[in-house]
């Protein structure tokens, strides 16, 4: 999941490349934080492992599993390191004796949205601080149970932080100039693999913000691609990315043609995803450190964290 | 200057064209305006009289202009309406005389850089509301000048209320969520008719919100198209528009390749300065009729009041 955007306009740059220093930073900061990523079976759980190894966060070499997972292995393995798969028969027991050894354990989870229930409650009983990517549930109702319970968490549906940010950034302009874009066309693009049914909740929210703005718009008229063909040669989606990449394309064009604005942004793979887990752990291992008086955040409340550099 | 942008990705769109409305349910408010606009002999000025016809703004057929103008015509025409031409030689008595016939007398100003100064002063001194897009001159030494007389002035070098929308909330989003785009590598290409010499300042203010991002970025990498097969063939201005367009495209891409957003703005003509311009006036005569203490404003103020209609 290391491809190039390919973009059709700028396609070359003058910039050197450097490589992304803001976990490197964060990281040199040093809070105390070891990190169990559960559903190391999964794909995105097995990213956010390799995104930490990177950060050079310490990884706890257990994993929550599902129980036909230890049906046939008895670890997973992360960039080299055998992670132990704890069943949910064991795992009461197990999350016991590794807070005992883990003094500054923090989960990561990225489970199924079904299970999102019994993962809440299973953190909550145990009191193990956890970044929470899993969507899906009743997040009025965990979101005040969590609160109630005081255990650290960050929850947010999208741990991308820029996509975030961007999405954040877009309702600050709403609320700031409302009404902005007043006579304004809007025209919504998304590309999603094909095995995503549903329109992007990041368009949907987005698309909110345009209303107020002035742009009479209907999220029906959010146009869906998930034909690989269409994707390839309209959206310009690299052919290997086809079955993992989120592309967003919002356009706005004055009343009488002559002005246009354009706002896009594509993201293939899972990797800004699970930087932005690390990240987000990170910063709750720092909030621990600071015993503070707030335990529950989102991902703004990471982004905002930002000034802390 | 009625031309259609050309968008090369999305280049049909569902939603149903309508016309721009924001000036109309301004105008509705009626604030007491009579719109004298300097300059009708130069082009931004011809356009603002335009668009304050358009937007059923009441026009003083009179417009000051330079020593020169007068020496071949005694008036100029706008969309059917002749304007009587005003020299620096009379200019003082017609004015005087103006504010007796016209008690809501509010000025345009789109003089030259080199004239900014005295007509600052011009307005100043006969206390006529101006709104003034106009560039150069001392803009500090303006500001406190205007602001200490008391008279009602609207002054911004760029009257594109949502481009001034869209450069306001880049630095909303990097004052909110500093370093959000930390090892992103930023490429920026702006194109305008080739007899601007200059770097686009509105570029030049963007890119500071993204170095507040983040991104290490000078504004001497700021890339500069200036040649008409280039505008035409990479940047996919319209032909007819290559003498008259402000295009710009800012790239933001992860340090792996796998992120990349796209913020582009694209202006051909002069229409959308010229309508922010009129709703800069009405915005200007809605303060002087409410007889607000505040005198001074700029476009974040005009884009604030969105807030009231």
């Amino acid at each position: 999941m290391q491809q190039q955007l390919r973009c059709s306009r700028v396609a070359s740059s003058r910039i050197t490349p450097r490589t992304r220093t803001s976990m490197v930073v964060m990281a040199s900061a040093k809070p105390k934080l070891q990190l169990m990523v559960n559903s190391c079976t999964g794909k995105m759980g097995q990213a956010v492992a390799e995104a930490a190894l990177r950060a050079g966060v310490e990884l706890v070499p257990y994993t929550l599993c599902g129980p036909a997972d230890v049906a046939t292995n008895a670890t997973v393995n992360v960039a080299g390191h055998a992670l132990t798969l704890v069943p949910p028969s064991t795992r009461d027991a197990v999350v016991e004796e590794l807070k005992g050894r883990y003094p500054h354990l923090l989960m990561v989870d990225y489970t199924l949205p079904d299970a999102i229930h019994s993962m809440v409650d299973f953190y909550v009983k145990h009191r193990t601080p956890f970044v929470m990517g899993t969507t899906g549930g009743d997040r009025a109702k965990i979101a005040a149970q969590v609160e109630a319970s005081k255990v650290y968490a960050v929850i947010a549906p999208n741990m991308g932080k820029q996509i975030v940010a961007f999405q954040a950034t877009m309702d600050l302009m709403a609320k700031s100039f409302p009404g902005a874009f007043s006579g304004y066309k809007l025209r919504v693009v998304e590309s999603h693999q094909s095995t995503k049914k549903d329109t992007s909740g990041t368009a949907k929210a987005v698309v909110q913000s345009f209303v107020e703005l002035g742009v009479p718009f209907d999220v029906s008229q959010i146009e869906l691609v998930r034909e690989p063909k269409a994707q390839m040669e309209v959206m310009k989606v690299p052919a290997d990315a086809i079955n993992g990449h989120a592309y967003h394309t919002y356009q706005l064009v004055s009343g009488d043609g002559t002005v246009m604005f354009e706002f896009q942004h594509n993201v293939i793979g899972r990797t800004t995803y699970a930087e932005g887990t690390v990240d987000a752990a990170l910063f709750l291992a720092g909030r621990i450190d600071a015993n503070d008086d707030k335990t529950l955040y989102n991902m703004i409340d990471v982004l905002r964290a930002g000034a802390m550099r």
